[in-house]
């Protein structure tokens, strides 16, 4: 059994941060639902996980009675069989662990026995089509490796990551990544392999759109069976389309072939949303705003004669554009403002996030450069061009990244190494844009987007009571959904903020579903009462 | 040549109508583009010509200098390959003609020289996503023929009208009709024919969604050929799942199998939106609300566990519903109106045009009625609906109907038969909504369908000023169309109504392209002041 110098419970922990990714040659179909083996190759970049990132703590203390697991502040249940299938794989190829400074040895044998506790947050939104569990599995997966002392080897890891979420395989590596589908029954050679890292290729520029939507989606995991059940196109695709593809795309990454680049992620994010079109019900994940931004891309295009930004849609409305350059993603910025500017009142720094860097880059200082913006030359004089104020919530610029890091600076760790349970959060969410508006008794908190972590200290509260007379409600709301508030937190801001009227979500069949990450937002926005009373 | 009793130049015409057609298996992909040969066989449900319909008069004199053509009031070119195949192609076959009562004899070989005037209509928006084109080539056809006693064998018509728009050959018949692609390099063997007429299958009722929309669209004749270079999907579809298809649906229909028949058309719809998706650059027909549409109907098949509707979307954001029988047509049309309700204001007859009986089997009678409309039983209790206000222009219900008819009333032609030039717009158009609102100094119309022909008496005008002081100005549209209105009508206009101000919308490279034929339904808002004032 473990053991330890002191006669009091030990907890010990790693904190890991991993990145999410995004086909470039799209998953769609598996062979076994189980194991998550799929019908095709694909390949991704790998996203900066300064902008895009789950950090997840793993504990372990002999006085942990079972398995548990909080998201986003949450706790949720570790009974589903995606969990259950890491849980074990890592469990299975524990190693010896000795920490002399704690006085800890805990013994390969002794990992079957003993009970884990685990804290994840996402820095940006959940299930928003911005594969938070790509990244979460993988975060999970690195850190109970890291935590259990597992010697990796082959790919090992990833294939164990694969069996919490698909595509979460490739989020562990940095750059360019290929999915293998593999041959074997077992999965054992379904596994990630980097292709290149990300300095390989590091002109590239990333500016994802997220586009508001007021759609139930379909998940991935419902729409890719629904898919190879009733699509008669998937099988052709994963048979002859993608294995042409995937050569094709090697290469130009290979070479920094732009153009081929670009070719093949555009018509490969088209041929997957087809193949969702073509499934009986059809899915559909792209919206008319997800449209209006493809044809602004492939006018530009057009227009250039030769490609500057290619686009890729996940299972959801929001798009991920890739500029050959900072120059192309400049002039991109500038399209995309001009044609899906902010709604009124919005700060462009809170509608831009990442590297804002590139806002100096395209000239674009204020909001009154915005509204300057002339149009595109190669939208023709006298075609009416129609904006689209508020039918993107945000952009986030970013880059192709590294892959996963152990966090090593124990005051990050999201468990407090005292009780093992998550800390209260301890975050530093810089809230971009928490708008309250008052109409009648009604007061709408809404805020635009979180991002980055940190510390911030609870107390001492300031707060003021917007309703002294205590008449009127507040609904909280992101985007389009209603927020989850932590149950805990829920009893806090009870006492503290009676006036505060909460709207429950039940959560969805998939465990990293809807927006629940903005505790913390809303209590920053709250308390230190951001633009408050507008 | 051809001769005439007396000395008078003589006129001789002939005036047909033609329906419109829906595919149920697409026909997407030309093998060969000059004589329009499809890359697979289709199958089609013609439309009742008493709710969509083109009817065209043609007119043949040796007084006539030169190959003429009207649409829709106004003259357009004939010098485009299309006319040029389809005048060709009949004047080939043309026969003897004598008419007695007129002395009037034309001999075969006659009719190289002899020119001719075309005049054409339709009594629904043109270039809507409704197949004008497809009416318009067959009626044009079918009218040639008429004129020049071309005896037709074994689909020899259908095979010109195909060679002015594929999919005309399938308006040449009634009921549901399968476009043979044929094997010869010639095209002799690309013709339509009649899987059965429209009474085989008569509880069939089909409810057309006229979908708002401001995106440009791209012309089928551009998406196929784009389609086909680019699309890897288009290929194995034709090849491979559409003759499998083909045999499914005719059997469908031979055996009246409407559970079978649902499931292909909505299938085939799917496919062909799925490949122009497949195409680079995309192609999108479908917009949001086509979307909403499909999962509306989704979710009611699936609720009820057996098909009631089945849905299929053309080349443009209009849905195309079809229900099993009249019961289930007036469920859908309640499932319609909840989610799709009419702008305030509107007259519940001017939303729903075609056959109006079929509110009166859903008890609906009134816009009361239609606001107290509750939400269907497949969706759970708790889920916010949204309702969709004025994004469905209007509805359409009509059935299966016939093929091209002769019109024997010759005051029904719409060539003058002593002048040989259109008459003057002498048609009964029905205004079906008409609204005029006046905001500051301006004041618009909006019209919102016409539907049906006949005569009209132009004068006396019985006119008022909506502006005696003179001031404002009328802007006329559409839909989002601005509406085109003839020179001729213009100028008469200009005289007679001198507040009217037009925008002219310059005319697409698709002949049958823009909604241009609602001159006539102008001028009787404005003469007969329908909802004046308001």
């Amino acid at each position: 059994m473990a053991v330890s110098k002191g006669s009091e419970p030990w907890i010990l922990m790693v904190t890991a941060r991993s990145p999410t990714n995004i086909a470039v040659i799209k998953y769609w179909g598996k062979r076994d639902e189980t194991l998550i083996l799929p019908i095709n190759d694909s390949i991704s970049v790998t996203l900066d996980p300064d902008h895009l990132c789950t950090t997840t703590t793993v504990a372990v203390s002999p006085a942990f009675d079972s398995d548990r697991m909080w998201l986003n502040g949450k706790e949720i249940s570790l009974s589903g069989g995606r969990y259950q299938s890491c849980l074990r794989e890592i469990r299975r190829r524990a190693g010896d662990v000795e920490d002399e400074k704690k006085g800890i040895r805990i013994r390969k044998v002794d990992w079957e026995r003993l009970r884990v506790h685990i804290a994840s947050y996402n820095n940006f939104p959940t299930a928003a089509g911005l594969a938070s569990s790509a990244a979460g599995f993988a975060c999970l997966a690195f850190a109970l490796a890291k935590l259990m002392n597992i010697k990796e080897e082959n790919g090992e890891l990833s294939s164990i990551a694969r069996q919490g979420s698909g595509s979460a395989c490739r989020s562990l590596y940095g750059g360019f990544v290929k999915w293998v589908m593999g041959n074997d029954a077992s999965g054992h050679d379904s596994i990630a392999v980097q292709l290149a890292n990300e300095s390989h290729w590091d002109d590239l520029v990333i500016i994802i759109a997220a586009v508001s939507s007021q759609q139930k989606e379909t998940s991935s995991t419902a729409g890719m069976r629904e898919s190879f059940d009733t699509s008669t196109l998937l099988h052709y695709r994963s048979k002859v389309v993608v294995p042409r593809r995937i050569l094709q795309m090697e290469e130009a990454i290979r070479n920094r072939d732009f153009q081929s680049f670009a070719r093949l992620t555009c018509a490969d994010s088209n041929q997957f949303h087809a193949v969702c079109l073509d499934t009986s019900p059809p899915i559909f994940y792209m919206n008319d705003t997800s449209r209006r931004i493809i044809n602004c891309v492939e006018r530009w295009n057009q227009f250039e004669g030769t490609p500057q930004v290619a686009y890729t849609y996940d299972a959801g409305p929001n798009a991920v554009l890739i500029a050959r350059n900072r120059t192309a993603a400049s002039l991109l910025l500038k399209r995309l403002l001009f044609y899906f500017p902010p709604s009124p009142d919005t700060e462009l720094t809170s509608y831009l996030l990442g590297d804002k860097s590139i806002l100096e880059e395209a000239g674009l200082q204020s909001m009154k450069d915005v509204e300057n913006l002339q149009a595109p030359p190669e939208i023709k004089g006298g075609i009416s061009v129609d904006k689209n104020s508020g039918s993107v919530s945000y952009f986030i610029c970013t880059r192709p990244g590294r892959g996963p890091t152990l966090v090593v600076d124990e005051d990050q760790a999201l468990i407090d190494p005292r009780t093992g349970i998550p800390k209260f959060p301890n975050m530093d969410s810089s809230i971009l844009q928490a708008q309250i508006r008052q109409q009648g008794d009604d007061v709408t908190v809404h805020l635009d987007m979180i991002i980055g972590f940190g510390s911030w200290d609870f107390s001492p509260l300031d707060l003021e009571n917007p309703f002294p007379n205590n008449e009127g409600s507040v609904h909280l709301w992101h985007g389009d959904h209603d927020l989850m508030v932590p149950v805990s937190l829920q009893r806090y801001i009870a006492k503290k903020l009676p006036w505060i009227h909460y709207h429950e979500v039940p959560a969805a069949g998939h465990l990293f579903a809807h927006g629940n990450g903005y505790s913390d937002a809303i209590i920053k926005a709250l308390l230190l009462g951001e633009k408050w009373g507008q």
